[in-house]
């Protein structure tokens, strides 16, 4: 028993290694002792052992994006509960099509489901929130070779288009101890750098983009987290034809000069309908901006994405499924000058006027401009104060968790994708921070320079801006402002980090540069609603005044 | 749209209200407005609002328990991964049999798979953890006596044996804010106390149970969470029939004299077999004690459940469904009064040894000693040193998540299962404390006394006592202690939270009147395990001295 389980282990994780998983995080228990051990002593396998498992989900999921490539990233967790917390980041794996694999070690099948200790039903745990789910059987020798190949198969399917979490069960029975200088002699793999597989269209694909790009006024439009592939063809095809790139902060189009920024600020102007384009082409996800995507709901729309992927929240758009260089070369024809030169001025107006921004707008805006070489963006207002801010023509690498947009996991995520960054940031909210506040106990650990920047307005700062804020005050506070009066300094002083109170924006650059950890900039929600609509409001006088002159 | 809207929450609460829930636990967010506000604005209701989603689906699984009759109690939260992180606590529900009515609020059907902001697949979205689930069509006068009859019969089905979660997901189309001033009229129910109902055996299953107890030597084990109802008479007919009991912490009965509650250690000697019965008869779910249950498994097990329950990990019991006042008068015939008699001399003697109790035991019998009316315990090492130091005639509730016996959301289930005590307790270990420190936010509000009594060993202290131990010191503690060094008093601080250092046990007594927060007891993990070890060694002792004396 103790051979079959030591070889099992060990196979299970040389397998892992040579599908391309490099990183395995680990939370510690009992169950998963045998596959724990074998990731832990892997040469070829960095580990990280995190008690939390949601913080080890999502770190997990930010560890996919660490480097420049994509890659799998595994998880292993003990039976019961544990398994049940990692069910947030796998769901936002899922929609942000990152590549999981998820362990989770289990009690053998016969002790599930008959009121044994630490047991629960595993069994495709997490539903239709994975790519596709196994239980695998007890180490025998009789499946060694199924399980050799599941593991292979699973961890390829993470990475094949759309990409996405898979999970594997893995019964153990007792003992569970692997006989560790036998394993420690078969530990070893060629480790492998996975890449993007190129899809090429269906010629019916092709006819219809053809047909629908022809002979008309063309926007770009690039989501989240488009393949960094694509990139360079689409700014340099552009270019040549004179069309807009309306590029989404988490496009990782944004560090090109030229592309479109500031169009959520402007789109609040009334000239909207006016400079509308025929056709947008859009390539990966919805952008942030809801006005931008109201704006996009009118015309009509492209999208450009992987076979399995569908994304269209107006159902009304057309889907040409592949690769975005394979369609480029299909738009035969080009804008006129005079188009994008428009645009481009509206662009200037409200580029020109972010030296006037102020509170946490200013906050992200002099975020931006540091050394960091990654940033890390929280969702509900960081997110929306990121689309304001970040300009054409700035290298820093900007991620958020835009798949289900929780406020939850963000700090671990941040973490995970920053791991291989010598210095990294996260702009983040104080009820998000405090979600994830588990975290801190990594940040210790990080191995770059990493400071967690906090837009402190006690509560929820969104819902301020939305239609909730009618309200009366004491209904408003207690559903939705939800101040928690939290003492940051205090997280600081509890996990042994360093902390500092900004309170202008212009001190952030400093606090940065010395690679404070904890980095607390008090706001008000009230006031930062009043800010942010009358800075846009502002543009938008600018922008009707000087389109008449 | 807006009339229908605040019509069909309203009706919603109303019908929960009627349905016998008292405390609705609410998650700040945007798309559950509509619910949310009902439910916060209705007279007969206690919402509690707690921002942490994992941490407010335990502190409801915990207020299921906060009175003496079982209560189901509901949850709100928004769309996206807010719902995931109550996997966790619904799990435990599923497992621990009790009554969370679950309400995810999500977008409409026509926002959902299509890449929309947060938006994931909440349908089925807690796959076998559930009763039941269901997927609602959007507020529609039409389906208006559908839904309100949907929420009675998913309510009533979660009281219902065995008792369980029930999820019903909750779409809303925007504007999500409902009238507040015709709501307000609305709002208005009759609360009702729910009941247990009593299930009676049919008489195939009496038969059964009258000849498997027919001349036999019997013994009754009450396992965690025994029925109320039951308790007495399952005490008054064993003293009358000389039949030991044989009674788990959780079980509600060690609060009864003469019960036996040493068992787990008097079995570490050698007489184990001579002492066996002929037939154990179990009512509700299987003991903590790891060595009573591999005892019990060498003799005849009869388990009294509730229909749809099944709880045998032995896979060799005979199961016997109903109620046990139904069963017990089956029984015909009585023990031998020497039986019960020795082992109430093992009994003694091991009680007798609690005085040289040392370290966190006696921590935890110094703890039962003092006036609160109920202590949570957290698993791993917790709930071992109470099964060890519980004695017979304590008048303290003791309660602990002994579904699924996972470290999350511990400190939540205690908040919330102590939620009408006067003076209530948590003994847990530093690693659980740490997975929920999210939960302290709530404890400066906590209405009651309440302290969080933590046994500071700086990692996992179980796995010192088990195979694992027998690892090398640096693949040990990496992986299986994992020390986190935690600042227990900069938990205090950054909470705002009272906070006490105790050097020996017997310091535990004022801490607790004193109503300190968070009381932290210093330990270690090698020396606990040689404690344990040695005091049980030496109760075996003086057993086998005593015994053949």
């Amino acid at each position: 028993m103790n051979k079959v389980l030591t070889e099992w282990v060990a196979s299970m994780v040389n397998r892992l290694v040579t599908s391309g998983v490099k990183d395995v995080v680990i939370s510690p228990g009992s169950r998963s002792t045998p596959l724990a051990v074998a990731a832990y002593l892997h040469p070829q396998i960095r580990h990280h052992i995190i008690v939390d498992e949601r913080s080890a989900g999502f770190f997990a999921l930010g560890l996919t994006r660490a480097s420049e490539t994509i890659r799998p990233v595994a998880l292993i967790c003990t039976s019961g509960t544990a398994a049940t917390n990692y069910y947030s980041a796998v769901t936002e794996a899922f929609i942000s099509q990152l590549p999981l694999v998820v362990l989770t070690t289990d009690r053998p099948h016969e002790l599930r489901n008959v009121g044994a200790p630490q047991a629960i039903n595993q069994v495709r745990l997490y539903g239709e929130q994975v790519k596709t789910s196994i239980d695998l059987p007890v180490p025998e020798e009789t499946t060694l070779s199924f399980m050799k190949q599941t593991i292979t198969r699973f961890t390829n399917l993470s990475m094949q288009a759309p990409m996405g979490p898979v999970h594997l069960n893995v019964p153990f029975r007792e003992p569970l101890l692997p006989d560790l200088e036998s394993l420690k002699q078969m530990l070893k793999a060629d480790p492998v750098l996975p890449e993007r597989q190129r899809i090429r269209p269906t010629q019916a694909d092709k006819n219809i983009f053809s047909e629908c790009t022809s002979q008309k006024r063309l926007a770009f439009v690039v989501g989240p987290y488009t393949p960094t592939s694509w990139q360079k063809s689409i700014v340099e095809f552009a270019s040549e034809r004179q069309i807009p790139i309306f590029a989404d902060p988490l496009s990782g189009m944004r560090r090109f000069d030229g592309v479109l920024t500031n169009y959520d600020t402007w789109l609040a102007s009334e000239h909207r309908t006016d400079w509308l384009p025929e056709v947008f082409v859009r390539f990966g996800a919805a952008p942030v901006s809801k006005r931008f995507n109201q704006w996009m709901a009118m015309a009509n729309q492209l999208v450009i994405d992987e076979p399995g992927s569908y994304r269209d929240p107006s159902s009304r758009a057309t889907i040409c499924y592949g690769d975005a260089l394979d369609f480029l070369p299909l738009i035969a024809s080009a804008n006129e000058p005079r188009y994008l030169e428009r645009l481009r001025f509206f662009e200037e107006v409200a580029e020109s006027a972010k030296s006037s921004l102020q509170g946490e707008a200013e906050l992200t805006k002099r975020l931006l401009d540091t050394s960091i070489e990654r940033l890390f963006v929280s969702n509900s207002m960081p997110i929306r104060d990121i689309d304001t801010s970040l300009s054409a023509g700035t290298n820093i690498h900007v991620l958020a968790n835009r798949g289900a947009n929780g406020i939850d996991g963000v700090l671990s995520t941040a973490l995970g994708s920053s791991y291989d960054t010598a210095h990294g940031a996260l702009l983040i909210g104080d009820l998000a921070f405090y979600h994830d506040s588990n975290a801190l106990q990594l940040l210790k650990h990080h191995p770059g320079k990493f400071s967690v920047v906090i837009a402190n307005n006690n509560g929820g700062g969104i819902f301020s801006f939305l239609p909730q804020a009618s309200v009366d005050t004491q209904l408003f506070e207690d559903l939705f402002g939800t101040p928690l009066d939290l003492n940051i300094r205090g997280f600081a002083d509890t996990y042994g980090l360093s902390y500092r109170l900004i309170e202008r924006p212009d001190e952030i650059q400093e606090a940065i540069e010395d690679g404070v950890h904890l980095i607390e900039f008090p706001s008000n929600r009230e006031e930062n609603v009043t800010i942010h609509r009358g800075w846009t409001q502002s543009v938008c006088a600018r922008l009707i005044t000087e389109n008449e002159s």
